[in-house]
């Protein structure tokens, strides 16, 4: 596991570090004005003598909204921190989303570190400086591009990780190894199965280095999603969104992802688009960790997947696009037609 | 009047460009997807063919909230604005500053346009990226730096500002005047009280161009109030802020950065930085224009400007700072001792 840096843009420089549970301690207690925010199942990892400074949040998406947004601002008022204080946020994406999000408008920004303590989190939610709340029933529609100068990843937080979360986060870093053209990602999941599964912290560590280095590839050219490249991360994702909408977010988001990513390699193989073998790895590698690919689901919700992606923020006026490979790290959007999405779908 | 662009980070270029009421008509009928916010002041210069897009707020410092953002943001979900439309805010301050807010949140960042309404806003409000809601009583403590791509400067709407509107605006140019070694706008002001006074269009457009130019030579070089550069437009604001929380804001706020202005320079003299001869032309500039510069409050409310300035965003370590005048332009930090201040500004 190596420290490195991502730069979001002129003067924003994102640390990552690695380090074990005494580090975290040690660094969390060494920053001098700071509120740290967490939620219930989080909050262990933040040092009792910090608790004072400490706003603990209910856990849960539901709670990604403007009332927990005004208790960390409150909370940071009634502490007297000024922009130049830091918000320290430890949790999975919720938490640092919205710490992120909170820290970027406290006095038109303080400063941010963000401690990840889900698999999802540390490969997704803490590097890229998005920030946001959900707004009437619309996730992420209020936000804002806030890189944290300083995120701090400790392989030892999973330990704990329900398996359901833990594999949700895996199904971002198997999708991730499709997105470089260097398939050192993809051989270390294919080699390290076992330390993973057994959560092993030294081989997790370098799994969310791999991961995170292949996010940065995309987010360094395109901090602010303008340009057509960052959005290649969304790999997978319309099909995800769309899952987790019809299962009422029951079917968790890295797990969507998963099945995401198998449907739009389908589609690419329909397309002529995807190479078959490059599907072929894919397979692989989602069934040796257990994915179940096979899902498919009612007719009737078919046209879900088309409104999705209609309402999406990265929506743009030539029509309904989805990302696909065109080979390894190479992406490419294109425009199914909707019989060929009802068909990698729908139930027969 | 000279269009002229100002650059505040780097690919984010604000445009001012100067224009009448037949080109603000027609500059806002060819934006193609946006939503128009205005107050109820302001609201007569969006064109009527405009209205099914258009939010009017209540005017007000006290709907500078939560309240008001949410308004804003429902109305542009609403209209299903993505990412790439635009927010249009015409009016004043409160106006700019919440929309230049919503928009810079609302899906992590559409596209801005400020039309200020009033002198106060063309000459500060509108450039320089500031956005802010109030929040639980303090000003402005909410917010994000996000510059309007586009400024559409339009001295016909100042015709029916009312006459204490109009001063406060004045305050901030004055200020304009002694912040830089070019004395263009000092001259500018000395020479152009008729023109200025019976709000002769032309003459209007000429001072605001050149109180812009003020205030972009210190954004430029520190947009983000970073580096002790930007502040320096806060000369005169500690007196101020005081004073307008002193008076519960009855006095308005270019009318207390006037008096703030002149308690800076007398201050600076006090303590041998400020040249007398710079605080007569402070001096003779304010008088000429009827600035009342004598006012003095209770003695008992002279630790307000102690406390105020501790609660202040800008603050730092190094203890209570104020900014006076070296010279033309030439901004200082000074630590003035309690005595003095109460000298300054209380009765006697």
């Amino acid at each position: 596991m190596d420290d490195f840096v991502c730069t979001l843009k002129a003067g924003a420089v994102t640390r990552v570090r690695f380090t074990d549970m005494k580090g975290l301690s040690e660094h969390l207690s060494s920053i001098s004005s700071a509120l740290f925010v967490a939620d219930e199942n989080s909050s262990y990892a933040i040092p009792e003598n910090l608790s004072d400074r400490c706003l603990v949040l209910s856990s849960g998406e539901e709670h990604k909204n403007y009332d927990s947004l005004f208790k960390i601002i409150r909370k940071a008022l009634g502490l007297k921190l000024s922009r130049s204080s830091r918000f320290v946020g430890v949790g999975g994406g919720v938490v640092s989303d919205m710490t992120a999000f909170a820290s970027s408008v406290y006095m038109r920004g303080a400063k941010l570190t963000i401690v990840p303590s889900t698999l999802l989190s540390m490969v997704d939610a803490s590097l890229g400086g998005k920030s946001a709340i959900d707004f009437d029933g619309v996730k992420n529609l209020v936000g804002t591009f806030y890189p944290a100068d300083d995120v701090i990843i400790v392989p030892a937080l999973l330990k704990t990780l329900p398996e359901g979360e833990f594999l949700s986060g895996l199904g971002e870093v198997i999708k991730h190894a499709f997105l470089t053209k260097d398939k050192s990602l993809y051989h270390f999941l294919l080699e390290n199965k076992d330390g993973i599964m057994a959560r092993d912290e030294e081989t997790l560590g370098k799994m969310v280095e791999l991961s995170l280095k292949v996010k940065k590839e995309y987010i360094e050219k395109d901090p602010e999603e303008k340009l057509g490249i960052r959005s290649a991360l969304n790999l997978g994702h319309t099909f995800a969104h769309a899952l987790e909408s019809i299962t009422n977010y029951e079917v968790k988001h890295g797990i969507a992802v998963a099945w995401g990513l198998e449907m739009a390699l389908a589609m690419g193989v329909e397309m002529a688009v995807t190479p078959a073998d490059l599907k072929e790895s894919a397979d692989g590698l989602l069934s040796l960790y257990g994915y179940d690919t096979s899902l498919r689901i009612e007719k009737d919700k078919v046209p879900i997947f088309r409104s999705y992606k209609e309402k999406d923020k990265k929506r743009d006026s030539s029509g309904v696009q989805f990302i696909t490979l065109s080979g390894w790290g190479r992406y490419v959007k294109v425009v199914p037609d909707d019989n060929l999405i009802a068909k990698l779908v729908a139930k027969v």
